[in-house]
């Protein structure tokens, strides 16, 4: 069932370590089959040298339930099915501990767009969500986390094929793209440009946002039906 | 004698070079076998590559007289026993002088729960010892270093389980598991939220400590009876 | 065709992973046969795993266009361009995001000299572009980035051979040397100086710049005609 | 003709890149025979992939003449001189520019004693050495940043046994040791606490140097008569 994505899936999971972005078994990715309604995601604390095509989870989208596979699910798997659900989109959802993109959601704090390296993936700041309310965090909390997401891109008016990636607040970020291996590639970059931001602020503390033209020129040429980017 | 606890000990003194948590020979594990009182110990001054299970030192908890092994164990040996003798829960203790750890110990400051990465494993601040007086320097000090230690958690009503490391003032961080390798992996994680830390608070001098709630969210779903991280 | 030169252009791409100056392909490397008007160039977007000889793409410096090769060039072409036909006595040319070049370039400010490490490479500070015009942006981008660097060396009276090395402001640096393996080296020195000036800054936020004659005794001991550095 | 200092200088030259303490060809290592009056020490400009033990340079102590050997010897040789010349207990000498030591060198700063680690190893601060004057520098250089390393431990009192490295301000840092791979020992914990009181600083800008009684315990718990650390 879904041999295909489950080996996709793998391999996405099995990426997060040799880019560095994650500690043991800290991170996870997830990705969709639309027509079906399923989902296949990592198990939950099970460590990335051990881990095989069977011990990916297939999880229906709708209703959660497990369809197959013996393990259960990542304790994130809420958060990735609200996102599916809401962002029709997204093919692929990554969730990491990675180093500097969890300073910026420890701290609170958007990303701003503060280069071209940003540009080229980021159609503007990565948004920080605001903190949970006890509420949400004493109640369905895997599935509040995926709702505080999806209020931040539609309140602040943002599209998420432009922005692939959030920091959820005091912890840390998730990532997407068109199916797995683009949402390890945007994490890579969330990564890049969270290390990049942190000391180009500490550098230049009152540093403004970069220039609008510049984002758009640098955005679309990589994205949209006018790139000429790559072959 | 305790081949099977010498074998741990040794793996997990191996895993500190690999996880980068040491330069040269300046960390040392240990675990303990309660029911015969005994704990084994690194040797002092060995190079991590040349080590092997038969260089261990074995210890008598009590008394600290070596009752098997033909080196010296680590000059640390005092503070470990004290710590065995103390915390009754915990089975096996690192030291290492991993880089962010050390800096905040330096720094004369606990570590504050700043994110949910933090929050997995350490169920609130990681607290810094006070400055260890003349007296106890110049006395028994290895032994003393582990009773400031002790001090620390008793006064501030913590709990080794809960808080599973500390940072001994102006030298380095000791951490602990329920053997060597839980020991080793909380060293990782320590040095992963003080490199965390130190730049949040570069970026947010005037970071708040996490909402106690959702400390209680992330900690209790990896720990204690109502658990559901995992398998 | 111009087979030596594809070769060294290839090696030269490859050397950036290796010194971990790009992430994906963010990087790219050229170099020129000035007697036949032609520049060798990485095409645009091939990850640096697969790439081969046959994948370098050969392009009139005049006129821009391809003349051998079934790839497209490198997006950044018509910048390299610019910087051979400007500037003569380079002979090869590296685009890089690294990581601490880049936060120079992303803060807008020259990297100032500011010890020896500096000194015997760069003859002075590494310069840093006015932002962009609008138009020039929304214009012939890539063109104009070459542009924009030339009118930096011409203003301000700046050698290319001197300071082998720009930062394009808020976006990243290109590096040039005698050929493309010699670009490459700068590129790599231009990111460690990024660094250490980085945090130089922070220790010492009001640093002056390095003594005149240190600079001058650094960079001649290894440059020019009493050059007395090496074999 | 000094086969055995020989390939211990190679060694230890190799050894600085796997600690990643050079970049290229920046680093030189040496070592003394005080019996015959000559030192060994890597050629200029030679890269540490292609050195082999016949590249290593034998210069004699009081006339700096290369009694044997092919190769020019490093630029660097006279400072190296000096330093054998005044400092008879030593043994061998490295001399890097590994970055965060020469951070601290670029900033003009000493590296105070602030925590066991250093204590280990560092008897004190490290010094830093005033700047030289114009016509130190216009004048036998090499051999006058030599003479400023002395007159900093001459004027300050220290002992270049009890702290076995410097650096010189706007340039990078010297170790030492009693030979070659104890100088190399000695580079490696420069950098390891150059890196560790940098942000230590970040993290408490008005760090008090630790208590003298701890150095006192820590450095003379590993060195001279009563030292118990080791086998």
């Amino acid at each position: 069932m879904l041999d295909e994505l489950r080996r996709q899936v793998l391999e996405a999971n099995l990426a997060l370590p040799q880019h560095r972005l994650v500690t043991f078994t800290w991170g996870n990715v997830s990705a969709v089959d639309r027509a079906q309604g399923l989902m296949v995601i990592k198990p939950s604390g099970v460590e990335y040298a051990a881990m095989t095509v069977d011990d990916m989870v297939v999880v229906e989208l709708e209703s959660g339930n497990v369809v197959a596979g013996t393990k259960k699910p990542s304790s994130d798997t809420d958060t990735h099915r609200v996102l599916y659900l809401e962002f029709p989109a997204i093919g692929g959802i990554v969730h990491t501990h990675s180093r500097h993109a969890t300073i910026w959601a420890q701290s609170g704090r958007d990303i701003p767009a503060w280069g071209t390296t940003h540009a080229d993936y980021f159609y503007g700041a990565v948004p920080c969500t605001r903190l949970m309310t006890d509420e949400e965090i004493n109640g369905r909390y895997e599935w509040q986390t995926g709702r505080v997401i999806v209020e931040t891109f539609h309140s602040r008016r943002l599209s998420p094929t432009d922005i692939p990636a959030v920091l959820v607040n005091a912890h840390g970020p998730f990532a997407w793209g068109k199916d797995a291996a683009g949402a390890v590639h945007n994490a890579v970059v969330l990564e890049e440009i969270a290390y990049m931001g942190l000391f180009s602020r500490q550098l230049t503390p009152d540093l403004d946002a970069m220039q609008q033209t510049l984002l758009d020129k640098h955005y679309l040429r990589k994205h949209g039906k006018n790139a000429y980017y790559g072959q």
